[in-house]
């Protein structure tokens, strides 16, 4: 079964990610022509619209002049489902598609959302003509929360990069944003009891309650849940500029422009706090229909409590060992009146925390085995740091386990509005079959076979991750000059960046790292006859650019290394040893970031050297 | 002067486009930090509007977090100019920056559009940090009518498609933006007088009267003009597929589905067509402000007419000896009372015509020269006809002589919303310099040489010529595969394609030729030290799209004779005639389309082989 998916991926050109929990193929397969339509007796306003986005979206990414006519594809759908998507609520679908027509059925319209999204992943193209194959489709989530965090305080994320997410987001079934509103950097929301927050905290760049409701909308429309994220009593630099009031210490404050953690920390004796918090928690609550919220409630740094006299007193009265539980305890029973369930960070997990809280871990499965042994939900966000931009594969390893289901998280210090799309895609995708698909999915080859197709398809939800290295390169250098060069290059992630200069939310993040992407899809799919031509153009790689003029010379170098293995090996002759750790040893010399960047030619021909028997046969197409 | 625009432009990446009517470089540079910021004292919502746009433009184009805060760009206006955009007015500015400060000013608020435009094409990037050289400009427009015609109706254009090319077109100084809104395959407007046209006469695809409003003002915001064409009594199939009594033989009529001309037209001799005309024109005149109204008047089939005996009598016995004449000297006196002055294609010059008519002359010089002796003002768009798609350099050796201005012509039969923008940009900008920079601006190295910067700088106008090359390659195979193929090739026009195949409207436009260039930046741009790599890459073009792999083999062959010619330049001997005849044979007998593509890879190794004195210095750089 799943070795007949892997065929549908290689020779056609399509592909399912997550892949289904059930595949059966079928004989022949289903044209898709321009006058090909969905089509549903079930009347459901969410529904029609979504036959109206997967006619808008078979349009483009087939490039037929579409004009449904005859309905091919049937949907069946037994209930609207909550007006609301909800936790746990059914996703499941069917989908059956025979040489003569498509059929699609689901208990409830999200089952249908996700049907659709399978439909359009199996549109293969084939000498000019659509079609997608007959196959017979069982499918259902692994995990009900699966989902993406997006920080929209360290660099403003405007709404229309918010929305095309969540249409890539809706592509790969996951089901939860998580927006992360605050932080020391900004208030992004409007609040109309407290307006200094958008005044005073936001630079401008904060989102009106109008625009708020209007993405709520448009992910509830896709299947998709909003956790709105106020980030409290720590990473609050932002908040305590508007209101200094409610700091353990004496302000002023101002809105951070570093990177880090800092001292702003609310306090947590101060009734002032807590009635500022009934109230912007009354307003917010409100404004989010979701019935879990999240606080944040990480890396609270502690001078500000321990430097206070009045606090430490406060403590030593009231017999409070943990100011940290104190203060979640409070914010969890406001939480409550209003009916929500608070969710947060590992930090916050203290004796005192009532159990229907949900843990959020940045920090490990055993973080999350010991909140679970104490009767907590959780969610795994460790191991889908996007923002460290580490490999797909290396994501995909790991797995939420007992957990309500995980979250990747999209930290955003070395990221903006204009570069988030590469760093999400394609990556989070192979995260979203994690959380989506039967736990015994791990093949990694099968994965990146996969990823690549669907990284193409994912363009046509809006998102740029692809189309705008081109223009980010062009600031740079005239003539697709710097081409070459990123190809054969990857951006570091924050572990190395934030040591890399002195990086403030000022700094612009316009250069060369900021364009090339994560993972080099290049040199992923490089194949063996590709290798002379592209070792050659390496040689020539010629940049103007100055901070770029020595990682293009250990490109040239890393070239002239690969045409000399490769003359060495077609030589048909066994390579000496000596000859091989000196040129091994001659690459591990250059392999290190420069101007943040890392060289992923270096892996192809590391994989040569460490390769005497590498196989000159047709079938070694692929290198890994 | 002129050579100091040109070392701008290589040195520095900064190109102006046109050129304006006199340079003169100052000491230093200005500096550009995040927060610059352009500032005025004249009220007028058109010029804050624009500032507001520059300020957008400005941190798109820079990767700067943009946080205007202190002025270095004033601009002073004197005039808000006409409220809507007229014919001849004063659109001059001058420019002139220091290092300390930048000062534009204008007569008028369309003055200061353009000089704004200037200034953002004067931005350079030099080690990450961006500055505009000292100069001082003296600018004002050659002709007063520069326009672009998009044909809408052969293939729909949506609002965003028209919107983001009325930028582009702002970005060069054009300022008449003329919309085919009717012809055969379809009448693109709503009508409220007349329902009929959008509900039999457009599948669907028409523009709202809201719709229409929208784009006028975002047009006018942009100091351009927006002139309506309905096409007739000819290139009427469609709309007498909605009124078929106006037609001049009984229907039923259908919408046109090929390309081509077609019988279908209006009965002059109809009381009814005018009593239609009075009152469609009543209405369209009243949506469009423009004094200026385009009736088509264009291949005017007479098939419909000659076989008609009620036509014919009527031509006898009222002494009409050119019935197309009599139509538009009854349709030029509508227009007049609502005070509109007629424009038409050069067929409509005919005796009877009022002098105050506009020719637009697609048929040449000598057609517009018969119209100006005879008192007509004309528009020259022969040569500027892009869906020929010819070189830049072909297009930039026309010119307009004595008339009012000229307009290139993007007629749309192998052209859809998907691919029009590469089939307008960059080519439109060396056009829009023909119109606006002084007569002797002719040097085909400096456009190109301008050209270059101009093209990527465009793309944060928001058009996507360079952009959507990529997801339109997706489409057709995975793995970037097809990059050095489609590096290496060039599009053909509508002189190729319509005897290519059987195209109708119905016909995907979603092949290879629709994604790449007419004109190949890289084989342009490919300079001598890259050659080898190159021909090298060529030599392993290898690709899986059943109609691209003739393409791809001669590629290959191409690589091949290029490397052979490099190996024996190198040698240092001259080369004998028979071995560069025999090669210079060889590419020849390979250079026609293949799926209606062209090999620009042909040319390098052509002029390669034309050279055997090449010079192998660093100083030759470029082969053109």
């Amino acid at each position: 079964m799943r070795i007949l998916i892997l065929l549908i991926a290689t020779t056609a050109h399509a592909a399912l990610m997550p892949l289904p929990a059930k595949v059966v193929a079928g004989q022949g397969s289903l044209a898709i022509d321009s006058d090909f339509r969905a089509a549903t007796t079930f009347k459901d306003t969410r529904l029609e619209a979504a036959i109206a986005r997967f006619h808008k979206r078979l349009a483009l990414e087939t490039g037929l002049p579409l004009n449904p006519a005859r309905t091919l594809l049937t949907i069946d759908c037994r209930e609207p489902g909550p007006a609301y998507p909800a936790l746990n609520e059914d996703e499941s679908y069917r989908l059956d598609i025979t040489s003569q027509s498509a059929h699609l059925r689901s208990l409830t319209v999200t089952g249908a959302l996700r049907g659709l999204e399978t439909f359009l992943q199996l549109v293969m193209r084939e000498s000019g003509n659509y079609h997608v194959a007959a196959i017979h489709i069982e499918d259902h989530p692994r995990y009900p929360w699966r989902g993406l965090m997006l920080d929209v305080s360290r660099h403003w994320m405007p709404v229309e990069v918010v929305e095309r997410n969540l249409d890539a987001m809706a592509a790969v079934k996951l089901n939860v944003f998580h927006w992360h509103l605050s932080d020391d950097q900004g208030v992004r929301v409007e609040s109309q009891r407290f307006p200094r927050l958008q005044e005073l905290a936001s630079d401008g760049n904060f989102y009106t309650q109008a625009q708020i409701r209007q993405v709520i909308d448009y992910a509830r429309d896709r299947g998709i849940r909003v956790i709105p994220e106020f980030d409290m009593p720590g990473h609050a630099s932002a908040l305590l500029t508007a209101y200094p009031e409610l700091a353990s210490a004496p302000g002023p404050y101002h809105i951070e422009r570093k990177w880090g953690i800092f001292q702003p920390t609310m306090d947590p004796t101060s009734p002032g706090v807590y009635a500022f918090l009934e109230s912007f928690l009354d307003e917010m609550t409100a404004l989010f229909p979701d019935p879990y919220f999240h606080i944040g409630g990480d890396e609270v740094e502690p001078t500000q409590w321990n430097n206070s006299a009045a606090i430490q007193s406060f403590a030593r009265v009231n017999h409070i060992a943990n100011l940290h539980a104190y203060f979640n305890e409070r914010v969890q029973k406001i939480l409550k009146k209003h009916g929500k369930t608070l969710v947060g960070w590992d930090e916050i997990l203290n004796p005192g925390l009532e159990s229907s809280a949900v843990i959020q871990s940045w920090r490990g499965a055993d973080s999350l085995s010991a909140a679970a042994a104490k009767g907590y939900r959780g969610i795994l966000s460790f191991g889908f740091y996007l923002d460290h931009l580490k490999p797909a594969s290396y994501h995909y390893a790991f797995d939420p386990g007992n957990a309500l289901g995980g979250e990747a998280c999209m930290w955003t210090e070395y990221v903006n509005g204009e570069t988030v799309d590469s760093r999400i895609w394609p990556r989070m995708a192979a995260i979203a079959e994690r959380f989506w698909s039967p736990r015994d999915i791990t093949s990694v080859a099968s994965m990146y076979e996969r990823l690549e197709p669907v990284s193409r398809q994912l363009t046509w939800t809006g998102v740029v991750h692809r189309t705008n290295l081109r223009p980010l390169l062009d600031r740079l250098a005239p003539d697709d000059s710097l081409r070459v060069l990123a190809d054969a290059s990857e951006s570091t992630g924050i572990e190395i960046r934030r040591d890399a200069r002195k990086y403030t939310s000022l700094v612009p993040l316009n250069r060369f790292v900021d364009a090339v992407p994560p993972e080099s899809d290049f040199i992923r799919s490089l194949d063996q006859p590709s290798l002379r031509a592209t070792f050659t153009a390496w040689t020539a790689s010629k940049v103007t650019v100055p901070e770029l003029i020595p990682l293009s010379k250990n490109l040239a170098e890393v070239g002239a290394l690969g045409l000399e293995t490769l003359n060495y090996l077609e030589s048909g002759r066994s390579a000496p040893e000596v000859w091989r750790a000196q040129r091994l040893a001659a690459l591990d010399a250059i392999d290190k970031p420069i101007a943040e960047v890392n060289l992923a030619a270096i892996r192809i021909v590391r994989q040569l050297l460490q390769s005497p028997v590498l196989s000159h046969s047709k079938e070694a197409r692929s290198i890994r």
